[in-house]
């Protein structure tokens, strides 16, 4: 079955177990507000220039990844692991992805009700 | 003076000293074309859903960072300096900064003709 996915989202994985500072920070350095979750792990900031800016609370070193956004996850996984790409793990709602590259990415659901304006057709 | 900046590109930080194999993963996983520079070392994937994204060859541990945009990059810099980030290297045409949170990212000059749409004003 056809499938759609969507390169949009950067995600700034901050260490640490308060992501207050971050989002004072990024939210002045990319002109957005930053909306925190409840449980202060997750925050995104709204109103930047382009795209969506997610920040993420984590026990590892900082680092930016992209997701990619899909109506089939698990079409989207089998795409990209056929390109090279291995699942590192399935976390909740998402699937944490490495690029022969080296690089850690998530497949994650549509984020935003205009995913399919822009979005890849994969046959 | 006012100046303006915006955040729209990713790149892709590869450690190879070829990004053939690393345009081949990244144009199928993004669905875009790599336009790859004549020295092997900078490619740009034209035709991705959203933004702008850049591979680069780099010597270190893969990674993805952001750029950010400015018609006035001496300007752009001095904002964040005073929002706590600091500069690392000023390299040819763009400035390297470390983010309190500390992630590096790159000031650069705009890079597309729609710069200005969108970008965020700093008076």
């Amino acid at each position: 079955m056809a499938h759609k996915s969507r390169r949009r989202i950067i995600v700034i994985d901050c260490q640490t177990d308060d992501l207050a500072d971050a989002c004072k920070f990024w939210e002045g350095a990319l002109g957005g507000t930053a909306e925190l979750d409840d449980d202060g792990k997750y925050a995104v900031i709204e109103g930047t220039s382009d795209g969506i800016v997610l920040l993420q609370a984590v026990d590892h070193a900082p680092r930016v990844h992209i997701d990619i956004e899909s109506d089939d996850q698990a079409a989207e996984v089998a795409r990209l692991e056929a390109l090279g790409a291995t699942v590192v793990a399935r976390i909740k709602r998402w699937t944490v992805m490495e690029a022969p590259t080296g690089h850690r990415f998530c497949i994650v659901n549509p984020q935003a009700d205009d995913f399919a304006d822009g979005a890849k057709d994969w046959p």
